[in-house]
């Protein structure tokens, strides 16, 4: 028998608490022993709910008892989380967690404080929610160079995403709907300006490239400004825009970046819509893979938590290595960075435009959706992002658009 | 150091190679040991080759050897594989396959002998080449009870199909295109009449329910009856027709089927095309996963293969176990399960045919393509396969149908 200790009840807590009830026997035959719920911390009371008995509000309790071979840390935020993880491992204990604040800013100290005790820090649930894809990154794709890894990893901007899609919404509408159903927060901006993916990016790419990437370095985008006009275009050229969070590695250099895009209905992840999460991994003798699944949810999550409570309890004295070492990555600028774009603007003069524009960007590809004919929208080559910048900026500066609608990359 | 040896030097042997010497460097780095290929088993020479040096003839010279502690066999075929690697387990010798035939046949006595050992038996590569499944389902997937998985396994059948569709072409034409191309075997067989997806269906399932199934129980149906016409007919139902795999797992009874299915656009397996394999599964608290990639080719079967090697090297003395056991699951007859049908026929007479048919199956929806006005298409309500397989036969035997031209089951 091992005893663990949950940390936090709510959402993923509870969830964590239900699937070890409900999947108990199995669980207990996978882990190769009983796991013992002994304590589960929150500040709050439950009266009544099936862990009243061992609720305790003194972390000290948990991290005293040495009984308690595995906490599952699942409070969310960076503290007091990091300082009771950084104890938990440090007195000995296995931690495993969902917190992906937590692991992208100190996942690279915490592994190594878990590789010198011998014991485990483990973060399924940190990324993609339930979707393996920390363990196989860790341990099924040790063969390959890693070289991309691209992914819709926020499921509340894929929601909706995928609503002002089908249903020609306006984002605000949308945004709405989703705070109203739970899927979306009431103050959503983690999820739609894009610091939660920015948050998964982080951390996978740390791991597929083994140093650490730090989240701020990473350019990051939301999704707040696209509009419903833009999904018409979107749709009129055959495309989808989703939430894309990609990190590539390329002559030994590496960039990151989250940003909305159009993707062709060819693309792999252009059919994961709704709470779905997708996570495309490209490496240089497996090819493509991609992993799919619901990325959040009690559930899900709870799911990947007990998972690495299960391997962790398998390898108490015993650390899984992974390789992300503390050692920091420089990212190169995406400036850099070759994109297509789609623009859209309100022209000074119709009868200049497209001159002008040939002017700054060459030959373009013009769309045109039948309600908006007062606006201009093209498609340009692929430029270096740096100078896509400057080019956008003369737009403005050189008297073409009274006013930018819309810039949007493409992925190609 | 950790010396290693290959047994087969083929399309999969060759490939492992390069990819050891390709990655070498990271690979060392996850196994955490340097790993050394010492032999290379084949009966053929091959002069000029990188392994020209290290090639025996005698798998004596392997077995005797007791610096290899790792063996990987991608010969192929049940024997001489399983006396093979039987003896390499019994002699200490972990070993690592893509042989799908021999896991499919002895995968639950060879995890035994690796069990006692305490070494590894492993087979990543043996189902969806390099896509992580195996240890997905064995490690990550521990907090869930599997309820079904479904899968796209045969690279050869997908690609056939796919081109059929988007091109109109019949199936000789493709198979023949596919032929020369690499892509199927000259003899097509274990491909087109569904025997190789049938054996990849009953190592999942095998390793998802813990028991031993037996592929010579599951119902297996091929794609050679599927023609030109039923894509068109699928078409205009807004379907794609793909070969599945599915083992499903209802008030603890299983029943596991290879069939030609059509499937709506919205279902996540429509968009996998040409040689990619994707491998649904359900888990009572996860919900739906799915992984996807290229099922197989040299390289990314080689892929899983090493994979396999380096965590062999990782768990030299160590059992990662696995739960399928020997004891045999007797599956449910598929005459019990629900299906839905699309059904071709010529009719004997036309004025009756209708009558007729509602008489049979009740209440059908019928489909029209065009360029077929002398025959009759619908779909019926969903019947248990027994009773479907007796409506079918009615239409013969109270001489309604001249021919019944196709029977395809629908995925609802």
């Amino acid at each position: 028998m091992v005893d663990v200790a949950i940390l936090g009840y709510g959402t993923v807590g509870s969830g964590v608490v239900e699937v070890l009830t409900t999947n108990k026997d199995s669980i207990n035959k996978r882990a190769g022993k009983k796991i013992n719920l002994k304590y589960v911390l929150d500040l709050r009371d439950f009266p009544g709910s099936p862990i009243e008995d061992i609720l305790t509000k003194n972390y000290e309790d948990i991290l005293n008892d040495p009984s308690v071979k595995v906490i599952a840390e699942v409070m969310g935020g960076v503290e007091p989380a990091y300082t009771f993880v950084k104890k938990a491992l440090l007195s000995g204990k296995s931690v495993v967690t969902s917190n992906k604040e937590l692991v992208a800013r100190h996942g690279a100290e915490l592994l190594k404080i878990a590789r010198d005790k011998n014991i485990n820090f483990l973060f399924e649930a940190s990324v993609g929610g339930g979707i393996p894809i920390i363990r196989p990154l860790n341990q099924s794709l040790t063969a390959d160079e890693i070289y991309e890894i691209t992914g819709i990893l926020n499921g509340t901007t894929n929601f909706i995403l995928s609503k002002m899609a089908d249903e020609g919404l306006d984002f605000e509408t949308v945004l709405k709907e989703a705070q109203d159903k739970g899927y979306a927060e009431r103050n959503p901006e983690a999820d739609v300006e894009g610091f939660d993916a920015c948050r998964k990016i982080a951390i996978l790419s740390s791991l597929a490239f083994g140093m650490q990437v730090d989240f701020e370095d990473i350019y990051t985008e939301g999704i707040t400004k696209i509009s419903d006009i833009d999904m018409k275009y979107a749709k009129q050229l055959g495309y989808d825009i989703k939430l894309l969070a990609t990190s590539k590695k390329k002559d030994e250099k590496v960039y990151a970046m989250v940003s909305p895009m159009m993707i062709g209905k060819d693309h792999p992840l252009s059919n994961v819509n709704g709470v779905f999460n997708a996570i495309f991994v490209k490496g240089n003798v497996i090819g493509d893979v991609m992993f799919y699944g619901k990325g959040a949810g009690k559930l899900p999550t709870a799911s990947a938590v007990v998972a690495d409570i299960v391997d962790a309890v398998k390898h108490l004295e015993r650390n899984i290595v992974s390789f992300w070492s503390t050692k920091k990555m420089e990212l190169m600028s995406v400036d850099n960075v070759l994109s297509r774009c789609f623009i859209r603007l309100e022209p000074k003069s119709i009868d200049m435009v497209h001159n002008q524009i040939k002017e700054i960007f060459g030959d373009v590809q013009y769309v045109k959706i039948d309600d908006k004919v007062d606006e201009i929208a093209f498609i340009t080559d692929a430029f270096k992002e740096g100078i896509l910048k400057e080019k956008i900026n003369d737009l403005d500066t050189k008297n073409i658009a009274s006013k930018v609608l819309s810039v949007i990359r493409i992925d190609k």
